[in-house]
């Protein structure tokens, strides 16, 4: 457990970071990416001015904390607390103009994910976790986060950002566990695990992540009474193909399916 | 072409109707569709009331005027104008506590759409069309809505609710569509067609609409610059199987390969 509450903290790295993406947002810039051709990489200006934002902050802030970021590399990763960042997860969302990326702020304590911070600056929303409880602040109000009960797969509400990002031995796999689901929704990246935690969605399989793409939303899900582990039911912070429930139970039922 | 202008009152019942709707967003009330069994139909108090709300200020306002809903049924279909209402374009979204659903207004003039507003409560978002051209008012100002030029299909963003939503002779000829896109994204409902208008995707591709699903967006994204049509080619406002373009060279290259 993190000795300090970084709360504060974090919301003022989620208020620069925001108020350096937003004017990329929905503007001319997106159509540059159309001059990379097929090596598609959205890699926005955005995304290095917030993350340049928050590493002054911290570095100002935190001197001895180490920092592993999507956009300018690893500092000093074997420091007791290192701050995992991610300004824009879902940049195919972004520069579709679609409001469902969020800026990723996730802090570790001897490797394990301890506070994180998802913040959609467009709509206002911030979900936050640590210390086994996590909260939501947004434009209807501020609440605290619960999971929702769901007793097995049939009854569950599934998301991922899209099955064709499962490599040829995962989606199989996956497939298995979408067949036995309700209701499916594609294309909400960071967004669908915080539903999670808000108890709209139940389950969340992804694959090929990296850890700043799972690390801060690690404690949400656990703070709102969620699992969250990679396919063979390990921890999830060092990324890779991760499943993340509301409810324990069809944690399990999914678990079995797909790591046979 | 409408001889009034209808978009002040437009703005009225989108106000009137997301007033009944926002209350019921990200509710327990979700959990009551569990109940159905499994014949998920998302049909929440939520659709009712706003569809309700709008009805009645319609009558009261243009008692001579048709109207077509989604929830009530139809009145005066062969009216020289008739309001074609969806108060939650994507149902499934909004169970699953997305902000992408829709509040769908469309008024037609013998059979044309005319005039046609999304409005999407939650963001705090109006895009709107009719008399050649469109609109957009957000949380972070007004503008004119304009598609964005797009070459070929080799350079367009694809969206599509879900590839599951084909039926078995129309997903194939969406796939060879696809196949020539640079990027898809699953999931957005009437966002997707409205991004389109905001010049940020390029190409949305859906079958199986009803008259109320589409009929409100065809002025947003014909005022905007873009071209909508059924997959024959002809008015997309009975519904069914529907193509829209923000670039005309890319509806067309679209509708060579859905109407083979």
């Amino acid at each position: 457990m993190a000795a300090v509450d970084f709360s504060a903290f974090m919301d003022e790295l989620a208020t620069v970071s925001g108020r350096a993406i937003l004017p990329f947002f929905r503007t001319a810039l997106m159509a540059e990416n159309k001059a990379l051709g097929d090596r598609f990489d959205p890699v926005t200006e955005a995304d290095r001015a917030a993350e340049a934002a928050m590493r002054q902050l911290i570095r100002r802030q935190f001197p001895q904390h180490g920092i592993c970021g999507e956009e300018f590399g690893d500092e000093r990763l074997d420091a007791d607390y290192v701050w995992v960042l991610d300004p824009i997860d879902g940049t195919r969302a972004f520069i579709s103009g679609l409001p469902l990326w969020g800026t990723l702020i996730g802090l570790t304590h001897r490797s394990a994910p301890v506070y994180g911070l998802m913040h959609q600056p467009f709509t206002g929303e911030r979900f936050y976790g640590g210390g086994r409880s996590a909260g939501y602040k947004g434009p209807m109000g501020a609440r605290t986060l619960k999971t929702r009960r769901c007793a097995s797969l049939a009854e569950a509400t599934l998301s991922t950002t899209s099955p064709a990002l499962f490599a040829a031995n995962e989606r199989p796999r996956y497939e298995r566990v979408e067949r036995e689901t309700r209701l499916v929704r594609y294309g909400y990246d960071c967004y669908a695990y915080c539903m999670v935690a808000a108890g709209h969605i139940d389950l969340v399989i992804e694959a090929g992540l990296k850890p700043y793409d799972i690390v801060a939303l690690v404690p949400i899900i656990e703070g709102a009474g969620g699992v969250v582990t990679n396919w063979q039911g390990d921890s999830p912070a060092a990324g890779g193909a991760v499943v993340a429930a509301g409810d324990p139970r069809i944690h399990e039922a999914a678990l079995k399916l797909l790591s046979a």
